[in-house]
């Protein structure tokens, strides 16, 4: 859309063919695309799982940034100790004239230590807080530049070996499941060969139903929409949860450099399609579902929160009530 | 050596190149061999790690057999309930003439829960329980056919991913450390590249001599071993810990039928040294330091627990001088 066309009051031809007056709001939807340039984009993923499981890889390969390159890897007596710490990194990426402030919500110790009874309670923690002060600020006074740090999304990294879920796993997802969308992930699939990748996937889809956990469903498709956007999005649909790999080394393979791992045995490449779903999830969380996730957090997981905490406070305000 | 031999009473040629009588005691490394070829021998090796590392797989690859064929995989559910529950497999396999008993122990459950403190308290109490059996038979009368069941080898399954060893695999090990010869592997390795795969092993050795844990101790070379021999004692040395990968499958590599695993990128072949450390892994356990590991249990292990037991019945004794 450029400003002359913006501006035109020029009149439109209607289904009937009649010429009427065009009033403008056709419009509408290039002002919020229009806006929304201006205003940028911002996204917060976080990311959970065992250590090594490859998250920090993961999210690097997935924005083509390299987020953690000054962290410090613990020893294993330091992780006795460590409890669950939340680190929190911004970058600024710019593609095209449209911006977008991606924020990794990062959580490292999860999983390590011995006994890993409530270790996501700092996760849920963490979550409702932002929630929390999302409120406070919506409640508040200047709400024009209320800045949004609720989780729009929580990748959750499965250990690649193991039959299906393991009980940590579970325990973990049903603790995050009213509060984020989380979308499960088969990590470092390149350990699985492709019959072992279907079982698994098979199992974990399996587990998921008779657990009852609810994971992140992609909205159905419109049935407008052409044969071929149906497709993929049937094959999207099928291939959760995504087996994924990530590298940060570029290799060479067919003639080309691309991120790769390279083994005795063969190279890996991360966006080779027949190798694992990498493509696939970057498609989904980058180019056709992070608006409907951040959709469903504002109007079911912050709702949901804006209930719970709306019938607490009444229960606060009737204790004071008997109070005094 | 033939039975003529055996009995023949010839004279032998001394070193200054006189003939001396021929008593005979040179047979007796020949008796000692003939005796234990026609007792048989017996090996107990345990396996433990966290479950979906390839424990099972890496037995039956090692002695080509099938232990676990009908075993039931459990479910997150069954697994949060599960404790860590021991199970023994008895294979009689014979070698040009030479009959071996293996009996392989598995602790099917270990560090699947979501709290694993103390964990490892069933299998240390297995190991004392097959030491306390043996000081029973061995105090007792008919001493010519006791069945031991010590445990020889404890093979520990380190997790690939991971940044050197987590919590759990130290508290492990160093629970184990005075009962059993520990052996840690750093399993299911085709998910690591090489250059990746010798950070880890240095970060492993790096971890076990910082944190004082005992693991097996290959003896020294002798002497007067020959310089290819020495030579192959000293890679190994360098080659721990193990990376090893199994597989129960049959793939077609480079013309040959071997035992592999078949991904899109290439053939990972168990038995190839460039690929992995299994070969090494067999050839110590089972070629040159089966006797060694069971050597070390009975004069090391066994004894530890014949001291500390001793001085118990000393206590209980004591105690009991005092309460009559």
């Amino acid at each position: 859309m450029t400003t002359n066309t913006r501006y035109k009051n020029r009149p439109v031809k209607a289904e009937d063919g009649e010429e009427k007056e065009y009033v403008g709001f056709a419009t509408l939807p290039n002002q919020v695309h229009r806006k929304s340039v201006k205003k940028g984009f911002d996204f917060t993923l976080m990311v959970a799982g065992e250590s090594g499981l490859g998250k920090s890889t993961l999210v690097n390969s997935l924005f083509l940034t390299d987020l953690h390159k000054d962290r410090k890897l613990l020893n294993a007596e330091e992780r006795i100790h460590q409890t669950v710490e939340i680190t929190k990194h911004t970058v600024d990426i710019e593609e095209k004239g449209v911006k977008l402030k991606l924020t990794i919500v990062d959580t490292p110790g999860f999983g390590d230590a011995v006994n890993n009874t409530e270790c996501w309670k700092p996760i849920t923690d963490y979550i409702d807080q932002q929630f929390e002060q999302y409120f406070r600020d919506e409640s508040g006074l200047n709400r024009k530049n209320i800045q949004d740090n609720r989780v729009h999304c929580c990748l959750y990294f499965i250990p690649p070996f193991g039959h299906g879920l393991r009980p940590v796993d579970v325990e973990f997802m049903k603790a995050l499941q009213d509060k984020v969308n989380v979308v499960p992930l088969i990590s470092k699939a390149d350990c699985l060969t492709p019959t072992e990748i279907r079982k698994m996937k098979d199992r974990v889809r399996e587990e998921i139903e008779k657990f009852g956990i609810k994971v992140y469903q992609f909205p159905d498709c419109d049935s407008d929409e052409d044969e071929e956007f149906k497709q993929q999005d049937r094959e999207l649909k099928e291939s959760t949860p995504f087996a994924v790999i990530g590298s940060n080394t570029v290799v060479e393979a067919r003639g080309q450099r691309v991120r790769g791992r390279l083994y005795p045995w063969g190279i890996v490449e991360v966006e080779n399609q027949s190798h694992c779903d990498f493509v696939k999830l970057r498609n989904m969380l980058i180019r056709t579902h992070m608006h409907d996730l951040k959709d469903i957090t504002c109007d079911v997981h912050y709702e949901n929160y804006r209930g719970v905490s709306a019938k607490c406070t009444n229960v606060n305000v009737v204790t004071d009530m008997y109070c005094f």
